[in-house]
């Protein structure tokens, strides 16, 4: 190494030793004749003193520099509490400048006042940043963790393939043309599940990898077009298996990175209970504000908004003394969502009931409507009518954005929950809500609860999965199920979602093929590391805790990727091949 | 667990307990009235007696099975030492069938006596015989080791993109349409190379990572598309910090994977002696057969193949015996390799000469041959004459040939060299052999030795990179090199290579871009990680180490993969995009 020590490890015991650091002129202070300057490296910074001002003129913010000199004690009253080198400096007696900077984009230190896209671009300056250079660690070592965790539980870590075959799975495959096959294309994984799967028919039982995955979906801010999962897979397990060992991953990440001792076991919430109570299939526990399901209570109504198959209704702590501006807002943010606005009544603080709504309810519907919905007065309640689902996904909403606005969120709890008993179907509806057909709610791969395996077809609609999803602070983290293993009941969850033996021979048919050859009851858990790991580190995005992510639309604001390609790539990546003129396979 | 206990790990003092094991079934007894079967599972065997013949009757090979009973130890006579639970068997009370197995296409015991490509297929039958399974769970013991060796020396794990640009390094670009930007491509790396340079402009200072990389290179039989490599880049360091971080990563895979005890420090060859001596940038240590210099012994020489710039000679220890047929088959090997032939002596019980080389020579040459190249009554010599490092090379090959023919390598031992001083640049040459331009030896951001970064340019043959390969075995395992840092000595290499300031900014702008902020003296590793992995399993091929490899061509025979996209998936990619048209940007 051309130093002899790291900057951010001298301490008083170096006092007197003669010492080579090398980093980067970070903070400049010039005090009559002498100069201090912070060399930052990356274990943190050191206090460098330049007697003679020629030396350390040139000097500019990132140089990056090696530095001969002296520890010693700082004078007293000089050293810096807030820095683990700050009873020392280095007066310097030899500096050679090991490269020089132009001036930056952003400063390195303190607060960065520029949009995303600049510091991407220069990204590697960003990362120079301590907050984000941590996350970058903190990353490394939940993967370190989880790979420690998954060694001890006796899973085989195996790397499967990500230039594979097109596979169905929600969102739209990336694909790479194959020169060697002229008008074929390998398609990206969106996971491994098939191969994971198949590794199970493989008899290796316990399987593991942590994953990158590729997803061609339209732009929203929290996605990227490859992301990272911990991939997990076992046989002969059953739920609680799977769950145990998710939970064991998730108590060592969180006891050794974040000092917090995940409560064991987590607790279940079923998948209705989750969207009755916090309309949420991920519901943020941090706070209570549970909905009211009103449908019964209005039963008899005769406003006609709330003659709905489900009524529900959340509490707005002192929502009542909203300004008619802030309640106009609110149906602003409902009609963004998609619902037609949000009704509320105003709990007086004499307990009668103002809003608009209010006119159009009995008074019995009145009176008891504190009461029913655990309103005190000076709340508003918000509700919602129409169909179950929407309806309560609309109310959970609400619930959180009552629980930001009125800061009812504990910022530092850690509330995980496995949510479980997912249906396994959901209706496809057309343009006027008709049910036109079933989709998977988790994928096609996941079997019923057991005792849904015998009826499943014939009532799709009350069928239960064996899956479950992990929540944390409302951010699904895991998700996964046992799988199908046997070819008659896959076949049959093929028939609902409407996919013929055709189809399924032609997407699947490799893997329903493996399970005529002794396949194993099997189950898993895959783990979104970005989130995960973002949720760990205390980040807000998950391009923080991603070295190099994507801004808007995949664009890579560094390397300007993605590019055109040249005419020449483009005629031997055979993408414009004809089958008609085909020649002699080349291999 | 559907399981109480794991098949393999059942033992003497089981004996009396009530056991659920569930598994495959494999070989299979029929003793009157009595069946064994050896149940399988990830774990090991464990034999299973059924006393009523019916209960076992309809059980096939490879159904998967649930099996209850009790451990008993087997009547004196029976055990088996071969095998862990050899003491034990498992009587029966309760067998469940789990699922059924058509007829196999091969068998899963014993050896196996199909194609690949039907191995392939049905790789998951594959995965579960014994060797194929340990190969996998030695790559996973492999991965967790590197991952531990590079935390322990401070390393931070970091995933680099693979939906990145296109950045020309030898080999061409796999590229994959971008639907959010029609007509623009992401291409997958072929290495992070860039990445890991960028990263320690970062401020990083120690990375690594597990990485995916792929190249569309034309098939050969030990390649892959995609393939997997532990990459390693360092700041502040020079070749010495990285050779020894390289070094603790095998010494650490070797002593606990195949118990060995790597020699520290690994030994280090020139590039020129490498040819030199074995004719090979890559030398197979495990024998000696040494080439030797002739070109100094004939440069008076009246026989025209031997005016040569460069003759060299490998000896045939008891080749002198060869049938005329033999020898005939060198000539034909030598030409299979681009070669005229391949001149030979071959050394009489007597000490004369013969074969038809030898009344070309004069008779102080032919005196003197045996001593100068260490030949001995019985043994053939060969001679290569030509330019010296194609020569070289062939003769490497010749060395190689022999030692497999005369059994001359010791395959228990592992021999590890550093293969060091290679050249930066080499001649491009045109079909005359005249030179027409320079290439990279290993890539164009590999630093020059010190003693050559002012001179390389004026004199690109010879001058020496600060590069290092790390060669066992005769296989290369791991290479790399201190990086250029400086904007100045990049646009000097980027002119040897011919490359203009234009198509280096075009090509790698953003890394000269970062180059102006104080980058930091970097160097690094990588080890091809399929090769090192198939090396430390003792596997003939990285095929054995890859769960699911890809046959000739990049065709996946279990998948099919790659197959013909449909008309959507095209117009969706954008693949066919014409900029003229351009409409407003979807993003």
């Amino acid at each position: 190494m051309i130093r002899t020590h790291e900057a951010g490890t001298l301490r008083k015991e170096h006092a007197g030793q003669q010492v080579t650091l090398a980093g980067w002129v970070g903070r400049r202070r010039d005090h009559g004749g002498v100069t201090f300057i912070d060399l930052r490296d990356a274990s943190g910074v050191a206090q460098v003193v330049f007697r003679e001002e020629d030396t350390a003129h040139d000097l500019r913010s990132e140089f990056c520099v090696k530095v001969v000199g002296e520890v010693r004690v700082r004078p007293p009253g000089n050293e810096n509490p807030e820095l683990p080198t700050g009873d020392v400096e280095v007066a310097a007696a030899d500096i050679e400048v090991l490269s020089d900077a132009a001036p930056l984009p952003f400063p390195i230190e303190g607060d960065v006042n520029v949009n995303e896209e600049i510091r991407l671009k220069y990204r590697y300056l960003d990362l120079r940043r301590d907050s984000v250079a941590r996350a970058m660690k903190v990353r490394s070592e939940a993967s370190f963790l989880a790979h420690e965790v998954m060694r001890e539980h006796g899973f085989v870590n195996v790397e499967t393939p990500t230039l594979t075959r097109s596979t169905p799975e929600g969102a739209r495959d990336f694909v790479v043309p194959v020169r060697l096959k002229p008008g074929h294309w390998y398609a990206l994984p969106q996971s491994p599940q098939l191969f994971k799967q198949l590794l199970m028919v493989g008899g290796l039982e316990r399987y593991y990898q942590i994953a990158r995955c590729y997803r061609d979906e339209d732009f929203r801010a929290d996605r990227q077009p490859e992301f990272t999962q911990i991939d997990i897979e076992m046989s002969f397990a059953d739920q609680d298996d799977v769950l145990k060992v998710g939970e064991d991953l998730v108590a060592r990440l969180w006891r050794e990175i974040a000092g917090y001792e995940v409560p064991r076991p987590i607790p279940h919430i079923t998948y209705a209970d989750a969207l009755a109570r916090y309309g949420s299939d991920k519901p943020d526990l941090r706070f209570g504000l549970e909905l009211t399901d009103m449908t019964e209570y209005f039963s008899g109504t005769s406003f006609r908004v709330f003659q709905a198959p489900y009524v529900g209704a959340v509490v707005m702590p002192g929502g009542a003394s909203q300004t008619r501006k802030e309640l106009d807002a609110w149906q602003d943010w409902a009609k963004a969502r998609g619902a037609r606005g949000l009704a509320y009544v105003l709990v007086q603080d004499d307990g009668t009931l103002g809003g608009p709504v209010a006119k159009n309810l009995s008074d019995a519907e009145k009176d008891g409507l504190a009461a029913k919905t655990g309103a005190a007065p000076g709340d508003a309640v918000f509700f919602g009518a129409g169909k179950r689902h929407a309806t309560q996904e609309l109310l959970g909403a609400a619930r959180l954005e009552i629980g930001r606005r009125r800061e009812l969120i504990d910022e530092t709890a850690w509330e995980f929950v496995w949510v479980v008993d997912a249906p396994i179907f959901e209706p496809v509806e057309d343009d006027k809500g008709e049910r036109i057909g079933w989709t998977a709610v988790h994928h096609p791969f996941t079997a019923p609860k057991p005792e849904f395996a015998d009826t499943f077809h014939d009532d799709p609609g009350s069928a239960l999965a064996d899956a479950y999803d992990l929540v944390l602070n409302g951010n699904e983290i895991g998700g996964g199920s046992i799988r199908i293993h046997r070819v008659e009941m896959q076949q049959r969850v093929f028939d609902v979602l409407g996919l013929s033996k055709e189809e399924a021979e032609s997407q699947f048919g490799f893997l329903l093929e493996a399970f005529k050859f002794g396949p194993p009851p099997h189950g898993g858990i895959a783990f979104g590391w970005d989130r995960t790991v973002m949720l760990l580190a205390g980040q807000d995005s998950i391009r923080d805790v991603i070295a190099f992510p994507k801004a808007a639309s995949g664009y890579d604001p560094l390397t300007a990727a993605p590019t055109p390609i040249s005419p020449q790539q483009r005629a031997e990546a055979g993408v414009d091949f004809v089958p008609e003129d085909e020649e002699p396979a080349e291999d």
